[in-house]
């Protein structure tokens, strides 16, 4: 049985960085051609155009980063043939050799998050035939109900060597709101870090990592690192970095000596950086990604793990 | 402009109940004769098959409730093909006459929280051009990333007399976990409820109720009556009656004198009271929503409406 930990390290040692690349597509700003090939003004072309140029930032970033985290929000928008799109999309990026998160933030309790956790991993199953659903690596998970809500996407993590991130710490500028209320001398977050870190001991694979990861925005360095002396054996998801304020330098705290122990997601800034007019659109996703491993491998210990041979 | 509270009275009074059926479809819970008829092992036939139920559903109480509650999930573990599912679903129940909660319990942070928003209500803008996506009167929100991930859909909720449901107290047996941490002498859930009664008493309807309701599990009545003091001006959503422990005389306190303040929501209780080898399923689900509606009016504030002329 793979552990989720150790199949995350086994990637970004393989790539020789933890860049993830989350796909968040946004219609107004595509490549113009697919706009202008797509723009029927209805939500199966905007589906389309999505697949088009997910399945072209795929390939870009597959040979170069270990991981990826469609936004289901965006795909959401788009209705069902987005949620068609958001499929193709989980099974492309698999078949080229990439990890996935499926960034849902889904939660409820009993059954219904059972329905969540089988959708995000083990599928359907219809008399005895298993259907997958989005068959993801690893889902966003939201804490508020408590480990019994959780429970569900971690027994079902845990049959196939999946993993989940718990939402710990956002970035938005009110994630202090509940947040931070302080709870006999912590703030809730520190709580929730508390109960990641004792979830994710409870299977630990081979590099001292578990398979409950934590997702936290890296807005604060000192929080950062106050959260990594919380949880030792956690893997760190940080989104937002180019575009939300993320800087370099600040998410170093986030990682072990060793270079291990977080993932940083860039969206908007390897996603979007060409106008929209730019025909070689592809060449900027490709440089943007290979400047932002750069930007982290010089600023963070993730610099540490051996470059692979290209 | 319509106000959502002031929607959902008017449905109330029309048919002398609160009663919300939950839809929260499962296949090994069908009638036989669906299941035979579409079950091919796929997520299409499953998909199908929970379209014809959760129609024929929406038909038999269309006439007897005010408001219909699709589980998300559910539909998601049919993948792309439940969606549409869901879809076609809401439209129905709007063409019944039926108000809709949409119980998907998101929430993301900043253009993450829009687009969820923008697919709850108003849809996708297409170069202009307006493309509905789940279109339901209301959606059910996470509060933990705090009022900012709220506000997208508060916006969007007001521009078009719709409305949003915060989860403030769950009634899984690991709810307290974090949502009873003691906070400055109060729990972490008294905290979201007042946040709760703020937000919603910023946008008041003619009855005194806000547009920003409370999903409240009614599992501890002292509980349930503390937050109905607490949140004077905000409609409750309690979810689970009738198969989670919720008794009817439980739920009293969450009205007001007037039998307004309140919607029960039932899912599985009212969806399959029925053997699946009857082929009296129809009546059976009829007959549970009518007494399940009977029982609610006996123990409740509820029954001070007045009964519709029939």
């Amino acid at each position: 049985m793979n552990h989720f930990a150790d199949s995350l390290i086994a990637a970004i040692r393989a790539k020789g960085n933890a860049l993830c690349v989350g796909l968040d597509p946004r219609w107004d700003a595509l490549p113009r051609e697919l706009r202008l090939r797509y723009g029927d003004g209805s939500l199966e072309g905007v589906a389309r155009a999505f697949e088009e140029f997910c399945a072209a930032v795929i390939n870009l970033v597959a040979p170069l980063v270990p991981v990826i985290k469609p936004q289901s929000a965006f795909f959401e928008l788009c209705g069902p043939p987005g949620m068609t799109v958001l499929q193709h999309l989980l099974c492309q990026a698999r078949d080229r050799g990439l990890l996935t998160i499926l960034d849902s933030k889904r939660n409820d309790i009993a059954s219904t998050a059972v329905a969540y956790a089988d959708a995000a991993f083990a599928g359907l199953d219809v008399d005895g035939q298993i259907q997958p659903v989005w068959d993801a690596d690893a889902v966003t998970v939201n804490p508020y109900l408590g480990r019994d809500a959780v429970e569900p996407f971690l027994q079902r993590a845990r049959r196939s060597g999946r993993g989940v991130f718990i939402l710990v710490r956002t970035s938005n500028p009110g994630a202090g709101q509940f947040q931070d209320l302080d709870c006999g001398g912590r703030p809730l977050f520190q709580h929730v870090a508390e109960a990641v870190e004792t979830w994710t001991g409870e299977h630990c694979g081979v590099h001292g990592f578990g398979d409950v990861g934590a997702v936290v925005g890296a807005t604060y360095p000192a929080e950062l690192a106050m959260l990594r002396r919380v949880m030792p054996s956690t893997f760190f998801l940080l989104p937002g970095f180019g575009f939300q304020g993320g800087i370099a330098a600040d998410t170093a705290v986030a990682f072990r000596d060793d270079g291990l122990g977080a993932v940083v997601s860039s969206s908007r800034g390897v996603l979007f950086p060409f106008q929209g007019d730019d025909p070689n659109w592809r060449q900027a996703i490709e440089k943007a990604t290979r400047d932002t491993i750069a930007t982290l491998r010089a600023a963070t210990p993730m610099g540490r793990l051996p470059l692979p041979i290209s």
